[in-house]
């Protein structure tokens, strides 16, 4: 169900050959009452045609629909590339009675090649007479590119209810990597809470995600209110609720991340700052030292450590700590507990690093580097 | 020769058992008459022992002797590890007939771990017994670890030679990855001119090497005046000297880094200042996907874009030109010449691009990342 589980949400998920296999077009409406939007971005400079777009769609934060494919990113295409973009959001504007500014667009696939416009026109026809209340499945399986499954979730608030779907396998970066996520609520909120909820749940969720440190051109996390439900929840709880499902979305593409044979959580702990937590976490998932270590089930802490170095935050480097599962096997900078009594056997792995300077923390999660990862990064252009 | 070309030095290297094989005790004199040095340390926080230690030695800008070992990096080994660096120190110096505060220490191998002191103590005692004047090579195959071969270089001035040894053959980073790189010259060169020819050689040579982004915990580059020649060079030629001879071992080290297939050279062209393009050229040799694609010999110039995008250097995305091996693949930020005409086969590839914001330039040297890398940084611990 995933995106049409709440209610005042149509979805379509159809094939239009833009891959060689399977679903690659879908559409996702909001028949409202309320058309209030909210988006998070990729933050590289140089953003694909769709990112431009809808960038322009959401200024008045609000939307009427979102057209999503996989098989071309529209990314590096230059003026040709946003004009393809823009008429398949006027086509869709079309069938569904609304204006093409309504119309966000998300795209996915091989960069640096244009979108074949007769596939999407055929792909935007069938997905236009495929839309149904129960489609949510259909979109979210026409928006996968390298995802060995489809991502969905779907929470229960208090007289709403919010469903989500996303795709990234892989590049997933801090800031968002060819990762598309949608939520759908049918609670009554204003743009400036959508606005605030959104951000504050992908902060702690998919901006905490650092796979390979690569950021992406066409990230985007769309938040779509219907207000079908006549809930209108309180902010704290109704943010509570959405970082939730955008968690659960995280981890589902944490646990698909290309090649990786580890999920791993550094929690940063005693730091002087959340800022402070967040940057060495991040300094530790992107030292291939470190994720290589994991891969070969060593509990390196001295690439830990030095990882921590790289850093501006307030440690002393002979007052840290570090765990890797549970065990210190570093203590005030030096060796701790043996390293035999670490098992990195299970696909899940906890790095705990304390900086003993502050009451803050914040946990990164990313996966380990391995040679899988290398092959399908190497044998395939993306 | 290298370390022993120029007039003034001796060196010994000999084996003590730290490694499973090889020599792996190495030790520098400077006989004089001047006793000149300069240092560039790892700017990582968390520095090893030695580094600690020679910081303290270089404080006066002057050093008679250099201890080198592989097989143990004393790092993150405490107070206790800092005991053994200093009673090493006091033992050459003993010998010597000289103050522990003038012998520089570097060492390189497992962190975490106590150095053996015994056997440093026989190292040691057999390097200072095996002290010749053309004994520079038998100290550089005494520093190595993963590498492949010796460092080795030796420059010619007008009046006066320089020279110089390396070791690091993965780990690189910008600021340094356990690379230990000594310089030696028979000029006559002051304390502050020798500073600055240092840093202005480093800066434009070992720390433009990225090879993995990760920086190590014992980097370390010295430079050693003896002024055994009498000549007093002017400084530019001199640094130019200088950093010819830092290009050359620079270029050594990349060529020999771990399960490296390609030396990249990033040439970034047309930016507003020279540090914008030395960020965007770091930019780009930090992208584990664009390594991978130059592994998988993919120009993958979408890859590069998207790295130029994380950075903060004065472009327009709609300007940039990329060119692989020569080829523009890349023009105004979408496609240009195909990519066919690109040939990854050779070792050597070359990525230029140009910001098209200004007349500065940088380059940044890097490697591709294979499943060899992963192979010798997941198999082993180091």
């Amino acid at each position: 169900m995933s995106v049409t589980a709440p209610d005042g949400f149509r979805a379509g998920g159809v094939t239009a050959g833009l891959k060689s296999a399977g679903p690659d077009v879908a559409l996702l409406v909001n028949d409202g009452p309320s058309d209030v939007a909210a988006a998070v971005f990729t933050r590289n400079r140089c953003k694909a045609n769709p990112v431009l777009w809808s960038e322009q769609v959401l200024q008045d934060r609000r939307a009427k629909a979102v057209l999503l494919n996989s098989g071309g990113a529209n990314c590096y295409t230059g003026p040709e590339g946003f004009r393809t973009t823009h008429a398949n959001a006027e086509l869709v504007a079309e069938r569904l009675g609304t204006g093409a500014i309504d119309v966000v667009v998300c795209s996915t696939g091989l960069i640096g090649e244009q979108l074949d416009r007769e596939k999407m026109t055929t792909g935007i026809e069938a997905a236009v007479g495929a839309l149904a209340a129960d489609a949510g499945t259909a979109a979210a399986e026409a928006i996968m590119t390298t995802d060995t499954h489809s991502k969905e979730v779907v929470r229960s608030g208090d007289g709403y209810s919010v469903g989500g779907m996303a795709k990234g396998a892989g590049m997933l970066a801090p800031a968002l990597a060819t990762m598309l996520v949608v939520v759908t609520t049918d609670a009554d909120v204003d743009a400036d809470t959508a606005d605030r909820a959104l951000r504050e749940a992908t902060r702690r969720t998919f901006d905490r995600l650092d796979s390979d440190g690569c950021m992406s051109t066409n990230d985007t996390v769309l938040l779509l209110c219907s207000g079908a439900s006549g809930t209108r929840p309180d902010e704290a709880e109704f943010t509570a609720r959405l970082t939730d499902a955008c968690h659960d979305l995280a981890q589902q593409l944490l646990g698909d991340a290309e090649g990786a044979e580890h999920d791993i959580a550094i929690e940063v702990t005693g730091a002087a700052s959340e800022d402070d937590a967040v940057t060495v976490g991040r300094a530790i998932a992107r030292s291939n030292l470190f994720k290589t270590a994991v891969y070969g089930r060593d509990p390196n802490w001295g690439r830990i450590l030095a990882a921590v170095g790289t850093t501006d935050a307030v440690f002393e480097p002979d007052a840290l700590d570090v765990a890797v599962n549970g065990v210190w096997i570093c203590r005030a900078g030096g060796p701790g507990e043996p390293r035999d009594a670490v098992d990195l056997g299970d696909r899940a792995v906890t790095v705990t690093v304390d900086l003993k300077a502050g009451g803050e923390s914040a946990t990164i999660w990313t996966n380990d580097l391995t040679h899988a990862y290398v092959h399908e990064n190497s044998a395939y252009s993306t």
